[in-house]
């Protein structure tokens, strides 16, 4: 007899990727930042490790809030600090999603969707993308219309592309909310903060960050939400009294209040980005342009999975992924290879390998 | 229209104890540890915050649970540690307990629980204790039976009391789990360390521990589970992806390791606290003989509002709780100070103003 709840025997669980523990890996598997968080961050969590660690942290993060609130031009009670963007995704299946209701999501995506989906006993239904990864709004439509809740990443996670404010509009539920998840937002040509929020359905829309990729600091756990107050008390509800620590707030306080470093990185990353899709192209990929801080890459006659392995072994870590049910796929089924972009350096050391490989 | 579920709609969500961030507070509200965390802990936060902070941390927290499974004479996969123990009931709950199904707690206790239970549209029941805060087996029994999950702190809040092994071997459900909120469990006169897991039953109790009480970590947000790696494994799945940070990983091992600090503490909370409940009686209190860091006191005639707000205008923040639907109390409504044991100097500073006042 299981103790566990049906839903939970059910599933396999999320797997993220591979965390290897030692070093001397090039690791372009879950898109790390490669370059190091601004120094006032180090700073700001040395100095807070000295302070009271012994009291709880402000419930609320008010401080970060205000910060938040000065860079995106609105006022502080339209944010959400939590531990990590996941924890805010996870808050989201909780405040609008009953069991047996409908979520939904694009389809080659973050497939995490899925199983928070699970977790909350809801129904996940999946928005098939045209083969260019644009929205097919025809078949997207009726789906949205039943829908609680629809994550959409922006830029898309394996695919890198990103969807106009137009788009997204049109994948906002009736009597539901869009999630914006922006995890990759700053990496875009043209970064954007929040701007949708202050359309006239800005009240159904909630906007995810991360602080993982763009201000470098996976290690630290710590992403926000930001959405109309009342969407903004109404999911405080149902978070943890004390979800951050005192040393996340302190140092995605001082990582907001830097914005030249992270600035500075993403556009190393942005040239990084130019050069390896076109060297990627050059070796028989075919590769999507990327908004964000990961190339999405196939081959026409496939052998993904064996690149991948044959990286690996030369302890070259990137993501393959695949999509069953890809209904424009062969066999309707896609697979390829996500690739994060790494340092120069980096990513030189997984062209030389490729260029023995395929 | 709300867009929220309608549980969400309905509750207004756990309030925490007041969090002041201004200074100048003797802060008795929130058993925190007036003393600070071990020198190394601060040290290992400090290192871990030069290192790879743009790589997310290991998702099991493996080198932590090697440490606790030294500590507690078990194997590592008996351990889930977790964003504070909070995060862990959160798990508990969304791993046991599916819509409509029933929950139970001691009453007066930790009403966080009821809560946690609204958020998961679970029924939450209460197991009314006696007068004197031991358990009434005779009418706990009936409503165990048809629990899925039973919540026992241990020692409990606010009342300071520890129930037996046997008392608590009683509360099993058949087809569930005893959750052991042992958050204060450090703070007995005979700590324990998770003995009642290898009991018959032990199959189906989960232990679950704090840093913020013992180790003087309420700033860290770090907590964690102890079970039967059966159990460990499916809450695995329920857990964000990488819900502990590296700082905090690093701070709670560290603190783990040094137990020689954590003892010292909890051996001066202890003289303390034995002091302060002699000079709460000789004051008119009755005082519950605590196995925690806070006592919990009444008066005969009770005004203890009064008191708590008398406290507040000299900046002695402690806790006024009320408990409604008491069966055994005048009007059936039970309330109290809770007031959590500090420095010396700071329990001085109480009894001082408490002369004046009372």
């Amino acid at each position: 007899m299981s103790l566990f709840r049906p839903d939970i025997e059910r599933i396999a669980g999320y797997m993220p990727g591979e965390q290897p523990q030692d070093t001397g890996w090039i690791k372009l598997n879950t898109n790390e930042n490669p370059y190091p968080p601004s120094p006032a961050v180090v700073e700001a969590i040395r100095t807070a490790a000295g302070g009271r660690l012994n009291i709880y942290p402000d419930p609320l993060g008010k401080r970060f809030c205000k910060a938040a609130a000065n860079l995106f031009n609105l006022e502080p009670d339209w944010f959400l600090p939590a531990n990590g963007s996941d924890e805010n995704l996870t808050i989201l299946m909780r405040s609008f999603v009953d069991p047996h209701e409908f979520v939904a999501y694009p389809y080659p995506s973050y497939i995490l969707y899925e199983t928070l989906a699970d977790i909350q006993g809801a129904k996940c239904r999946r928005l098939m993308l045209n083969a260019d990864y644009s929205i097919n709004h025809a078949t997207a439509r009726p789906i949205v219309e039943q829908t609680k809740l629809v994550f959409v990443p922006n830029p898309n996670s394996p695919t890198g592309n990103r969807w106009s404010q137009d788009d997204l509009l049109k994948l906002v539920p009736p009597k539901g909310v869009l999630v914006l998840d922006e995890a990759y937002g700053d990496f875009a040509d043209v970064p954007h903060r929040g701007e949708i929020l202050k359309s006239e359905l800005g009240r159904q829309i909630v906007v995810t960050r991360s602080f993982s990729k763009s201000y470098s600091l996976a290690g630290l756990r710590f992403g926000f939400a930001i959405a109309h107050p009342d969407m903004i008390r109404g999911m405080q509800k149902v978070k943890d009294s004390y979800n951050c620590d005192t040393l996340s707030l302190a140092g995605a306080t001082a990582a907001l209040e830097d914005q030249a470093t992270m600035q500075e990185n993403a556009r190393k990353i942005r040239a990084t980005r130019t050069r390896m899709t076109s060297a990627l192209r050059e070796l028989g990929f075919t590769v999507v342009d990327s908004q964000a801080n990961f190339v999405w890459c196939t081959r026409p006659n496939g052998g993904h999975k064996e690149i991948y392995e044959a990286l690996n072994a030369r302890k070259i870590l990137i993501r393959y992924m695949k999509f069953p049910g890809v209904t424009w796929a062969a066999n309707e089924f896609l697979d390829g290879l996500r690739i994060s972009v790494g340092t120069d350096d980096e990513i030189n050391g997984l062209l030389t390998a490729l260029r023995q490989i395929v």
